[in-house]
């Protein structure tokens, strides 16, 4: 693409860097921009310097957070025996919105990716190592995506922790509620009926 | 969803203003913002800015331009006779392309809009007039999308500038090239027929 303008051609490198937009996406959101008031526009930049030069971690489960601890780990009603291990702030989202929870989380910020160059140490596993052998924790529920990654992170993780003496378990697998048998894949179809679970338990209560 | 932290917030709720971007891709987005360096965010959010309060339009065509009159209307090289009228500088960028147009241009900045509040006074439609009652315009070549919005702004158009001595055409809509003619809607089809061209002219020089 040959711009007449320098400005409207940095803006479209700029959206094209995000993940999923095309340079043609990229320069339908820059015209978009030119709609909007100048205001407006500052304020929009503005937000994503914002984020990425003051964002803060909890110190206690590295979810990203306002406070140096955030509100999750400092409730003191939440039961710190159990420790939810997911990949990023989104899964802490979801899980909450289930209100199934009432442990605490551990956020690794990433899952082991070789092709995107990720391995442990980029995650925050030494310090859930720690967590675990201060005896406060009794299980750990690994809530990984159910992708290769996932699995070898999930591996990782175990072999890492299978010394110490706390529960290790995984989130179920299986039929998504809601979803016709005949759809379902086969791989997640036979899952579920090799961990099939007692009757009384898959009532919802 | 209930974010743990304002920054996060507000990052999401600005790339959710954005078309076609809804509230679980922006916290996407955001995160993805989070895993670049500080250096890179900061150019990042300053495009736009710059973009917005620095953006300049050409004096003659109102294309965006970096130039008070852009290279379009000060080659001297292309016929001023032929004007064509477009929507935005993104039409602009696709006939160019195509290397078989050249005339000039005439930016309208939108088309007719009434369910996006747009009318006529909103689109630089009085300095075509001027343009074509100054008399160096022979032909003026509406090149908008085949929608209801592109036909109400060709038919306002006509109508505005039928006095004057100007030839008026429309970009040729028929059944796209590579297409097979099972697969081509009817009324795609339909006008084809009725506008059918001389076999001579339907072959690409």
């Amino acid at each position: 693409m040959n711009f007449p303008s320098k400005l409207i051609e940095e803006a479209v490198e700029q959206f094209a860097k995000l993940p999923g937009i095309g340079r043609k996406t990229a320069l339908r959101l820059a015209l978009n921009l030119l709609q909007m008031d100048k205001e407006q526009v500052n304020r929009f930049g503005q937000a994503f310097i914002d984020l990425r030069n003051n964002i803060k971690y909890c110190s206690d489960c590295h979810n990203i957070s306002d406070l140096d601890v955030c509100e999750i780990c400092s409730n003191t009603s939440r039961d710190e025996s159990m420790l939810c291990v997911v990949e990023d702030i989104r899964d802490v989202m979801a899980i909450e919105n289930t209100h199934q929870f009432k442990g605490k989380y551990h956020v690794l910020g990433g899952i082991i990716s070789p092709m995107d160059g990720i391995g442990p140490s980029d995650l925050n596993i030494t310090s859930l190592e720690e967590k675990v052998h201060s005896g406060i924790v009794k299980e750990v529920i690994m809530a990984l995506s159910t992708t290769m990654e996932g699995d070898t992170t999930n591996f990782y993780i175990f072999k890492k922790l299978k010394e110490s003496n706390v529960k290790l378990s995984v989130i179920a697998r299986g039929v998504s509620i809601g979803d016709e048998l005949e759809y379902a894949d086969e791989v997640t179809l036979g899952r579920s009926i090799v961990n099939r679970t007692p009757y009384e338990n898959s009532i919802v209560q």
